[in-house]
């Protein structure tokens, strides 16, 4: 039991560990012997939990996927449909802003790196898309039936132009390294949800 | 003078060519050696023309940017400003779709890819949301001021949030191989301009 516990714990760190280097370089840029050096494990027990690079990039998108799913459903705070999901973007923004625009959106960058290449890779990002998308979805239907949204689109299309534009917003602040290009999305979001 | 010209018609073909792998596997998993491999030219006839794979990859991110800026330009078609917007917003969605969403932007996966490290791509590509979002904000400020925007906000903040809502449908259609992604976000887009 003990053992088991900690080979969790070895796993864990493994993941948090290499999720650092994947921000910064990306998957293709990250070699074996890099995450060897970064985790501080031995070569036998990285292969003990982990069949090979493509699997602990897996396992490391599934593990951000499963953090960014809980932070997600703690973000829709408000007293109405709008404002939660205009809060839900804030805390998005105030995430990246902690990390002052370094890294990005390990999804958005996985999609571009990934997703023409690697099926296994791809499925996952596609999960976390349609998840955020249908969340965003459920509160503007909701809004849409209250009668207090006021853009002339469905709900499930604009719950996608949301999305998009928070990860494109999130790729031009990582660029500029200036926090308003994603601040002045958020804007426009918020102007088209009436908050 | 002869000579001049094949030379330039090597650069360029080194350069159409070596893009068509860059926007396929990305910078840091293209070598030197799929360079010639794709372009067939000898390494002293690659290290004539370019310093090495970074001054290549900078080469090819000028090329593209000159022939984006050109596309860019003949593509603010109609009326009125708003619909020039939305006709140019619409030709990127064209062009994406020929292409079968494989691929993406070269300059959001460069943006993605390379914006942390290293501070000359990232130079570039900053160059070029500039000038996307400037060309964009011309038109919106016609717009506002003949009184035909009605969304409230200002014309720069409303074309960065463009530029981005682009860019991250651009992303979705490529993971999802789906073009009613990045077709969702230019319908929102048209509900905003009022087009």
């Amino acid at each position: 039991m003990a053992q088991t516990k900690k080979g969790e714990m070895t796993r864990d760190h493994i993941l948090k560990t290499t999720r650092a280097i994947l921000m910064a370089n990306g998957f293709h840029d990250t070699s074996i012997n890099d995450i060897i050096k970064v985790t501080g494990v031995t070569k036998g027990n990285l292969y003990y939990h982990f069949a090979g690079k493509e699997d602990i990039g897996l396992a490391v998108l599934e593990d951000v996927k499963e953090e960014f799913f809980k932070f997600l459903a703690e973000s829709f705070i408000g007293d109405t449909p709008c404002a939660k999901v205009a809060n839900s973007c804030q805390a998005i923004f105030e995430e990246q802003k902690k990390n002052n625009f370094v890294g990005g959106c390990l999804f958005g960058n996985a999609a571009l790196e990934m997703s023409d290449s690697n099926p296994r890779f791809s499925k996952v990002i596609r999960s976390v898309c349609a998840h955020w998308i249908r969340e965003i979805d459920h509160y503007l239907s909701l809004a849409k039936e209250g009668h207090s949204l006021h853009v002339n689109v469905s709900p499930g299309m604009l719950a996608k132009a949301i999305v998009a534009t928070i990860e494109g917003g999130i790729m031009l602040s990582r660029v500029t390294k200036d926090q308003a290009d994603l601040e002045d999305c958020l804007t426009v979001i918020r102007a088209m949800l009436g908050e």
